[in-house]
């Protein structure tokens, strides 16, 4: 996903509307991969864009789009490092902006996944 | 809006969807129209499609396709009542399937508003 890399641009934590976070997140795949991300590999939240490919049966460009709708919104930040770009989830940009919102949309989140699965 | 009789089918409980949710809230417009159900003018929660008129500078068309975006959501409920259409937020169904998620968009609204006038 290299072709990622010219524009990797971010929007300021003032600049984060919450109509857009929740566009963003009102989207099932995309809602997701930032759950994936939350609950995700490591402690820091962060995943390389590759790793998602090996998790969702989409195409790449598939992924790529869904991964620009994601920055644009802010509700992830996109950081090349050597021949990979980690993701990695704006929790505490979103939190000083939007209180509960991302941890009220996790929890539900779980659990409509846990009563799915029931 | 009397047009919009034919087609007022609600979503169950048990049928709502998170990304559907997010989505629908996921428009200024949309987001606006929940916030002020919800603060709205009454303490039921309700308020007759045509009041929104009086407060939206937008076409009547155009409010109709929100309001069932909306309703095919299950954020709000509409009934017929003489010539006029209630509309009733679904507070207690969406506490029920996703907790604590429209409480804290509403929270997060009020206080971006807040921000925005400051």
């Amino acid at each position: 996903m290299s072709s990622m890399r010219q524009l990797l641009v971010h929007p300021s934590c003032e600049d984060l509307s919450l109509p857009t976070i929740l566009y963003a997140l009102g989207d099932p795949l995309r809602l997701r991969m930032v759950a994936r991300l939350a609950t995700g590999h490591d402690s820091d939240e962060k995943m390389a864009c590759q790793d998602f490919l090996a998790c969702e049966a989409v195409a790449k460009s598939t992924l790529s789009f869904h991964f620009k709708v994601l920055r644009e919104a802010g509700l992830v930040r996109m950081v090349p490092q050597g021949r990979r770009v980690l993701v990695l989830l704006r929790r505490e940009d979103l939190e000083a902006r939007f209180p509960g919102v991302l941890e009220a949309v996790l929890s539900a989140y779980q659990k409509s996944i846990t009563e799915k699965t029931r």
